[in-house]
């Protein structure tokens, strides 16, 4: 069900992607305990490229976005980077000028110890928003974090960013770009999507693939589109929103610098698969979240009404908690596709739960059998649902979570 | 905290509501119990004008709209009507062209019965979506139904039109219109906007004035602006949303003729007042809420973007489950203001609860006080929040409740 737009490689399923730990050739990595805010964890985190790496990013919409969020942006400008730091427990969020003086510093605290210019260093942060970082407990930890670099500490990695998430998220893959081996690895961190006190979503991924900034640049785009930007948890998006992809290039394969070309395809493919994967944990991390739910619209008049519809089904509180009371409520998916502000036409449009029709042009398929199989598949972890508006050539696949009393558990007793 | 609209009355304030049983001058009305669905209770009301009354109605948005709201747009082109026939058990929505035919037989059945044209009979009918309506049992309790026309039986109707309400919704009053008293009265029903199954969003409102259908017409759509269309308890909007206004004329004012007069607006601002009552009980009987939340964002550049900003905050379902969690969750409303895809400047942003100001210029006022202040008003019942842009003179006041384990609870379980 991965839905690939035009422009974007043809077949992400023939990727086959890891989640176990991983290295990418050119990188070392590195977490430590700063106690800034947590007492007993991880909560510090730095990956370093042996070289300046291609480097590119996408990053929250929201109008409050945070410091950090600010200085990436600036720091981009140039596509290069060789570090990101990022620590857990303050977001720097809502900080005003003297917040992002702070990034600036935390920033210039990496480049010193590192040896590397403060404009080559990206930093995130997650966390409460609203009180500063405090930069005395990350300098103390900071000869720690630079002897500890290694290859293989990913999952420290994924540990030390992780706030309400319950599981560490990586993924990984290899694809052959030009006769050679390039590995995709990333790690993510998010669980509902998103509260803004501490779920914000960060991704970071390296690769040894020697790409050129723009052609990188696309295919972070497009990954984002279909990924990212493709599953909602409980609609809303943190002001501390980033991903980062770098490209160190120690793969040494013939630099890719024509998007079109089929190795720029590859690569896109590969970091397709990564981005997705990474981005059905956070949604299966969803707060209270027990099931994955994948929606795909389909032959809509174009991808920006599929998605408007995907998007209003997938964030409706009717249809997330009819999914978390195993209900095949097709009413409540076909009365939200219907208030999604796009025109449709009742009689052509069909919806499916996996393989079984539940409504043809306009009316319910009310048997008992049909009830039955619908229900059978409600019950299913990972559901798929797809309704066809039979208008035009339009898909968009949106992936998001049931809505279960722990969501509002969570929410309702959880602040900083 | 009832918000004017430019060419609005002015202050709807001073318009005294009341929400006890009342009599509307040449208006009867009756309910009967016809076993269609319910076994053991009123399911059927019926509104009979003495005489053609002005009508004007706003529907549903929604594309899958149901079979009686596309008859009541066809019978009140001509801006008039005679009466109202409503059931309670199936919503002929998704009922292809054989519930628009039943539609127009439960049309023909009051026409018949009463002795008025078809044309002049409006439908509505709420619940199950999907099954047929039966005609037969509306035809067998009909005579019944006749017969118990009398003018004070309002709750009866409130209490037929119910599905999973847990009251009946009343509000009336009277204002002075060219030296007569007129009277405005109505009943709603709807909890939870809008589980698409049963919890459809009816009102019907009655008025003895005497006014023309054109400036009706006018009144009717503002105040279903700044009432129901300012409401919203999960963003879901139900396939028969309807909202029908009769004018009889019984009051025997100076006929209403002109928008601009001071006759006009004192009628706009008696129906705004009589229209908000019934959302803000509407809002209050939610699914599952336990409070009453008015969004106010203010100083927007224009009313459009502070309505964008009002609905992201109302409906985030992590700012509703802080709601009900009693916490001052500044952070959410801010994040979801974010969000709202409207441009605004974090540095003229600032929030209050009530008259607790607890973010300013961009950050947060972090003092213990404040938070003891602000967690105070969290635990009213009704709670009034406004965002201050500092931008324009835009304003709007959305209506939402907080999002409560019941909520889930409620529709996880609940189907017909």
């Amino acid at each position: 069900m991965i839905h690939v737009p035009a422009g974007a490689a043809k077949n992400s399923k023939n990727v086959v992607v890891s989640e176990e730990p991983f290295t990418v050739p050119g990188f070392s990595v590195s977490a430590a305990a700063s106690r800034m805010r947590y007492k007993n964890r991880l909560d510090l985190a730095l990956i370093v490229s042996d070289h300046e790496a291609a480097a590119a990013g996408v990053f929250t919409g929201n109008r409050f976005c945070a410091a950090p969020v600010i200085l990436c942006k600036e720091h981009l400008r140039g596509g290069h980077a060789r570090c990101i730091l990022v620590n857990a427990g303050y977001a720097n969020a809502c900080t005003g000028e003297e917040g992002l003086d702070r990034a600036r510093k935390m920033a210039g605290l990496a480049a010193e110890k590192i040896g590397v210019s403060p404009g080559s260093v990206l930093v995130a942060s997650t966390g409460v928003i609203g009180p500063q970082i405090e930069l005395a407990p990350m300098e103390r930890v900071f000869p720690d974090l630079v002897e500890g670099l290694a290859p293989h500490k990913w999952e420290d990695v994924a540990c030390a960013i992780m706030t309400t998430d319950t599981v560490p998220k990586m993924a990984s893959t290899s694809v052959p770009v030009g006769g050679k081996n390039v590995t995709i690895g990333g790690v993510a961190k998010g669980s509902g999507m998103i509260a803004p006190h501490m779920a914000t979503l960060l991704v970071f991924v390296c690769t040894d693939a020697l790409i050129s900034q723009e052609v990188l640049e696309h295919w972070v785009r497009i990954g984002a589109e279909h990924s990212f930007n493709a599953i909602t948890v409980d609609g809303d998006t943190s002001t501390n929103d980033t991903l980062l992809v770098m490209a160190g290039g120690k793969a040494e394969n013939p630099l890719v610098s024509d998007v079109e070309s089929e190795e720029s395809r590859a690569f896109g493919e590969g970091l397709q698969a990564v981005l997705l994967q990474l981005a059905r944990k956070v949604v299966l991390d969803g707060e209270g979240a027990t099931k994955l739910i994948e929606i795909t619209v389909s032959s809509a008049p174009d991808v920006k009404s599929a998605k408007k519809i995907a998007f209003t089904i997938a964030n409706s509180p009717l249809v997330k908690t009819a999914f978390f009371g195993e209900d095949a409520n097709w009413g409540r998916i076909v009365a939200a596709a219907g208030r999604a502000g796009v025109e449709l036409d009742p009689l052509r449009t069909s919806l499916h739960f996996e393989d079984v029709c539940v409504f043809r042009s306009g009316v319910p398929l009310l048997s008992e059998a049909v009830e039955v199989e619908a229900t059978k598949v409600c019950r299913q972890k990972n559901i798929r649902v797809n309704l066809d508006l039979g208008l035009g050539e339009g898909t968009f696949t949106a992936y998001t979570c049931d809505f279960s009393c722990d969501y509002v558990k969570i929410n309702a007793s959880y602040r900083s």
